[in-house]
């Protein structure tokens, strides 16, 4: 069926021409662990000025950062990053990300970070889970199903 | 603590830099949905043949796909691409991706596609969950802490 499907609305591939680029994804790993001002991202990822400028513009522009002003005191006003609930919802991507480069990539001493649930301390993974409650083991026990947009695709 | 981490050994950055390139998650898409041929991806995909056959040689090298002889009769030995376990093990991310997707950039009839249960049919979504098996609702109900590989950021 997929076959037959055409990709001009595919979700996927819409969501990576928001976020599918490297310091895209990083600046937004980074938001998720409070770093929100310009000069601090800036310093963390080694990133040159204006592709981090360009890269917040784009992310504020798209809803999923929202820029608020801040003043320490004595300076000028600045403004700081802050995930919006759209940049949010991104957070099981990163971390569906971040478990796959633990496991494949990781140092041999182990993974960098562990996240862990706040309420009760229990390591965190990310999980496909169907609404009637099972744990979807494998991508094999999947299935893709046309959904209420699928266009069929033009022939070629 | 984030701030007082290196950036040098992290998860992410190293699995964007495996396959953090618009294409190759998208070779990773049609491959999960049954796409195997360097023909039919091509065609799909709309990209460049040199650029395709980069981004799989890529994954090839990394071991995320196996390239398997196939012949048809009558025509010369061709090759396919597999997924690997460890290239299977991308799935959740780019489930993760197509609900970002589907939430927020459909088109007003709907997702395109719709994932269910092989077992139940019921509809999939990822979720975060705790190994104490709560439901990890929100990034606030996450703590970030060091790992075994947390190395500290040498001062700037």
């Amino acid at each position: 069926m997929w076959a037959d499907l055409s990709m001009e609305n595919c979700s996927i591939a819409r969501t990576l021409q928001i976020v599918g680029e490297k310091w895209t994804l990083l600046v937004l790993r980074d938001a998720f662990n409070g770093i929100r001002r310009f000069e601090d991202l800036q310093t963390r990822l080694g990133v040159a000025r204006q592709v981090l400028a360009d890269r917040l513009e784009r992310l504020v522009s798209e809803g999923i950062l929202e820029r608020r002003p801040y003043r320490e005191p004595g300076q000028r006003t600045r403004h700081e990053y802050r995930l919006t609930e759209k940049g949010l919802a991104l957070h099981p991507a990163l971390v569906a990300l971040m478990q796959w480069g633990d496991r494949y990539v990781a140092d041999v001493e182990g993974p960098p970070v562990v996240l862990t649930h706040r309420d009760c301390g229990a390591p965190i993974h990310v999980t496909l889970t169907c609404e009637d409650g099972h744990a979807v083991e494998s991508p094999r026990r999947v299935t893709v199903n046309p959904g209420p947009g699928a266009k069929v695709r033009p022939a070629s």
